[in-house]
C-alpha cells in the first residue's frame, strides 16, 4: 500500500533518451529478445513505482529478462541508443531506487529467479536476481544452513535488490548486512560488457574489492545477473524475549547492558511509546509500559545464553516486564506486537514516511529526545521502532492532509541534521535512491560525491545506468 | 630474516622521477616539514625492502609523517612535482608493497601512533596508522573489548598496512579478516586532499562502499591518516584443542564434520605432514601423525562448545588423538608445535617463499594433493600449513641454491593454476603487491583488471601514488 505519491520531476541532469532514439531502441530489442520479453504502454505503467512515496514518468518499455544474455543484449542496445535504463528486481525498495527517473528502459530481472547451487560443504549458494529472499531462507533452512539477511519484505523481495541496497533487518545486529554473504556477482555493465567479480571463498584480497564497490550501488554501476553467497550453519534452536520498560531512556540503558555483557541477541527490537500506543488495540500491553524490547537469541547454549540475556534486561533501573518464550505459540505471541506494527501505524493517518536513520548506540535515547523536539515544535505525529543493537531507528513522520507536507519535509530535514550531529548516517539499509539524495550533503563532503560521480563515470561514462539517483542535482526536486 | 632478494627492475610502466623534480620536491618537502622529518642516502636505504623477497630501489627521500598535515602536504609536493611516493606502515608485508618500486618518496607513517579514542558503549576504536596491532589488542582487552584481526606479525605490524592489505590471521575464521571490522578511514588522496569515508556506525549504506574500496587497495588509492574500528565483547575464556590424523584427508573430513554441526571455532589450523616432520625435532608429536589440527574455541558456552568439537574431531577415520587444553599452561603446550613453526622452517634450507592461496574449503584436499605432484614433477620441496576454516593455505617452497629459483617460479604458478582450477584466490591474507601482480591475470579477466586501473586512475591520474603495484605490466619482470 502506498500513501504519498510525489510525481518525481525529471530535471535538465536527468537526460530523457530522444523519442526517435527510443523507437530504435525498441525496434531492436524486439529483435534481439522477441515481443513476448516486453511491456510497453499501459502494461508497463506499473513499473514508474517502488515501495517509496515517488513515482517516474511512465517507461518507454519494460524488458522481461530471463537470462543473462537478455540483459546483456538489453544494455548493449540501450548504450548504442544512448536511452536510460533502470534496473529492477522485485521492486520493493523504500527510497525510490527501482523508479525510472528517466523513463527509457526498466529492465526486469525477477524472472532470473534460478537457485543455480546450495553447497553444503562449502556453505555458499550460487543463485540468479529474481530470487525471492524468503524462499532461499526457505531453501538453505532445508539444507540445515541459514541466509541470514532478513529485510521486514522477504516474501516479496529479492536477492539482486538486496544486494543494489545492501538490504538488513533484524538480524543484521548479531548476522552483519546482505554485504557479509556477497562472495561473487556476475555483473553486466553498461554496453552489455559481462564480469565476473569476486570469487567462491569466504577469504581473498585479489585487487580492488569490486564486490562491496557493488553491493549497496543502487543499480548505478552494473546488473547483477547471478549472486554467490556465503552461509552459515542454521540455528539449532531459537528463544524470544520481551522486555517492557517505563520509558526508551531505561530501554537504552538495558540494550547497553546486554552488549557490555558479551551476549549477541540475533535481534533487539525497539518499539518506543508511541508505537506502544499505536498497537495497544492490537495486542495487550501493561499500561506502565513505556518502551519495549523484542530481543532473540540462537545458536548452540540457548539457556544458558537466555538466561543471561533475561539477567541483563532486569537488573537495571525502569524494568516493568520481561517475559520469556518457552515455545513456538508464546514466541508467536511476543512476536505478535511486532508484527502488528506495520497495520496499526497505518491506521493512525492517511500519510506515513518511514526513515531509516543510524547513530552510534549510545545515541539512541538522544535521538529520540530530539525526534521528539523536532515533533513538538512543528506539531508533526510521530513514532519510532527499529533496530536497537546498531542504532538503525526506523522514524515515522504521520500526516493526514497533504497541506501539512511541507512541516514533514522540514522535519524530515531536521531528522537528518539531528543523525549526523550525532555522528550518524542517513540510512541503514534502505539506500539513497531518490528520496534522500538532497540530503547526502549534509553527511558527505562534496569531493567525496564527486569522487563517486567519477567512479560512476568509469562504469557507465554516459551516465544511462540508474540515473537520478544517489547523488544530489541542482534544481532536482521532488514535489 | 629475509632469505631471497629479488632486486625489482623498474620497468618504463613504472615511470622514475625526473632527477630535477625529486630535487625540487626535496627542497620543498625540506621547507615543508623540516629536515628532522626526512631520511636521505643510505639513512632511508632500509625503506628499499619489507618482508617479501623483493627489493625496491633506494628511495631519493623518506618522510617521517608525524601528523595528518605532514602526510598532506607530502601528497601535494609529490603530485606538484610528479615524483612517485610509497606509503608505509611497519613494512611487515609479504609482496612486496611497500617496496618503494619506483624510487621517489617513502612516506613513513609508523609515527603517525595514537590511539585517540576506545569507545566501550559504542564499542569502536579511533586509532591512527602506525599503531602496532597486538599494542591495540592489548589495549582493546583492558576494557573488555576484542579487535579480532591478529596477523602472524602481530607484534610489529600496523592498523595503517592491516587495512591497506585487508590483513587476516588464524581468528579470522570465526570474526572475518580486517574489512569486517574497518568502519570508517580518514584518507589522503594524491595532490593532499583530505578525506573521510565511512562512519561511526555499525550499519550504514550511504553512496558507494568507499571504505571497502580503500580496504585492501595495498595503498595505491590514498594514505590513511585515521582508521575507526568495530570492537567486540572480549571473549571470557578460551580452550585450545589438538587433534592429530593419520593424514591430511581424514583431517579435512573432521574440518568439515566440524563445520557441519555447526561449530565455529576461532581457528582451525591445519599442519600438513611434511610440517609434522619440520617440527619434530623441536615438539614431541605422535609418530603415526600424518597431520595436526589445532583448535581453539572462544565465547560463553566454552564447555559445551568444547566438548562438541572434541566429539566432532574425534568420530571419524583416521583419527590418532585428539587433546584437550585444561589450563593456559597445556594451552601453551599444544600451540607449542604451530609456534616453532617459523623457526623450524627456516632451518630446512636456505631460502622460502610462503604463498597464500585460497580454495574452497572441498578443495583443500585435493590441492594438497596437486601440491604434492607439483613437488615430485619439479623436484621442489615443500610443506604446507595454514587456516583450514576458510581454506587459506599457506604452501611454503623451501631450496638452498640460487640454481634452484627457475623451478621454484615455475612450482609458484603451477601452484597458481591449481588454485585457480579449484575455484580458489591467488590471496587470502597478503595482498598481490609486485610479487603476485603477473598472476592477476590467471584470476581476473582482462576487462577487470582495465576497470580496476580506471578506478585507480580516479584517485590517482598520474599513477604516482604507489606505483607498480596489484597489477601486471607488460615487460615488468622480478628477477
Amino acid at each position: 500500500m502506498r500513501y504519498v505519491i510525489r510525481v518525481l520531476l525529471v530535471t535538465p541532469e536527468v537526460r530523457r533518451a530522444a523519442p526517435s532514439a527510443v523507437e530504435r531502441a525498441k525496434i531492436e530489442l524486439d529483435r534481439a529478445l522477441g515481443a513476448s520479453k516486453l511491456l510497453v504502454g499501459e502494461a508497463g505503467a506499473s513499473y514508474r513505482a517502488d515501495d517509496s512515496d515517488v513515482l517516474g514518468p511512465s517507461p518507454d518499455v519494460v524488458v522481461l529478462a530471463s537470462s543473462a544474455e537478455d540483459v546483456q543484449k538489453t544494455l548493449a542496445i540501450a548504450e548504442r541508443h544512448e536511452v536510460p535504463v533502470t534496473p529492477r528486481a522485485a521492486g520493493t525498495g523504500r527510497t525510490g531506487g527501482a523508479v525510472p527517473a528517466a523513463g527509457g528502459i526498466v529492465l526486469a530481472t525477477h524472472a532470473l529467479a534460478q537457485v543455480k547451487d546450495i553447497d553444503r560443504v562449502d556453505m555458499l549458494a550460487v543463485v540468479q536476481p529474481g530470487v525471492v529472499t524468503g524462499a532461499l531462507h526457505a531453501m538453505c533452512e532445508k539444507e540445515g544452513l541459514f541466509y541470514p539477511p532478513d529485510p521486514n519484505s522477504l516474501d516479496m523481495c529479492m536477492i539482486g535488490g538486496n544486494v543494489a541496497e545492501n538490504a538488513g533487518g533484524p538480524r543484521a545486529f548479531k548476522y552483519g548486512v546482505t554485504r557479509e554473504y556477497v562472495l561473487g556477482l556476475g555483473v553486466c555493465l553498461m554496453g552489455g560488457h559481462a564480469l565476473h567479480v569476486g570469487r567462491r571463498t569466504v577469504k581473498g584480497v585479489t585487487g580492488y574489492d569490486m564486490t562491496a564497490l557493488f553491493v549497496g550501488s543502487e543499480g548505478t554501476l552494473g546488473v547483477f545477473t547471478e549472486v554467490t553467497l556465503r552461509l552459515v550453519p542454521k540455528p539449532p534452536q531459537i528463544a524470544t524475549i520481551l522486555a517492557l520498560f517505563t520509558d526508551v531512556h531505561a530501554c537504552g540503558a538495558a540494550v547497553t547492558r546486554v552488549l557490555g555483557r558479551g551476549i549477541r541477541p540475533r535481534c533487539l527490537e525497539l518499539l518506543d511509546a508511541k508505537t506502544l500506543e499505536a498497537i495497544r488495540g492490537q495486542v495487550s500491553i501493561d499500561p506502565r509500559a513505556g518502551a519495549m524490547l523484542l530481543c532473540e537469541v540462537d545458536g548452540e547454549a540457548l539457556e544458558d545464553e537466555t538466561e543471561r540475556l533475561g539477567e541483563a534486561l532486569s537488573q537495571g533501573e525502569g524494568v516493568v516486564d520481561v517475559l520469556v518464550a518457552q515455545d513456538a505459540a508464546q514466541r508467536a505471541r511476543l512476536w505478535a506486537g511486532r508484527r502488528a506494527l506495520s497495520t496499526a501505524t497505518r491506521k493512525l493517518a492517511r500519510h506515513k514516511i518511514s526513515e531509516d536513520v543510524v547513530v552510534p548506540r549510545s545515541k539512541i535515547s538522544e535521538l529520540l529526545r530530539r525526534v521528539d523536539r523536532i515533533g513538538e515544535e512543528n506539531a508533526t505525529r510521530h513514532l519510532t521502532y527499529g533496530h536497537a543493537g546498531d542504532g538503525n531507528l526506523h522514524v515515522n513522520f504521520l500526516w493526514d492532509d497533504d497541506s501539512e507536507r511541507p512541516k514533514i519535509d522540514r522535519s524530515l530535514e531536521l531528522l537528518m541534521r539531528a543523525t549526523i550531529e550525532l555522528g550518524g548516517t542517513l540510512s541503514g539499509e534502505h539506500g539513497i535512491g531518490v528520496t534522500k539524495a538532497e540530503y547526502l550533503p549534509l553527511e558527505q563532503s562534496s569531493e567525496l560525491i564527486e569522487l563517486q560521480r567519477s567512479i560512476k563515470k568509469v562504469f557507465d561514462p554516459k551516465d544511462l545506468l540508474n540515473p537520478g539517483k544517489i547523488f544530489p542535482a541542482k534544481g532536482h526536486k521532488a514535489c
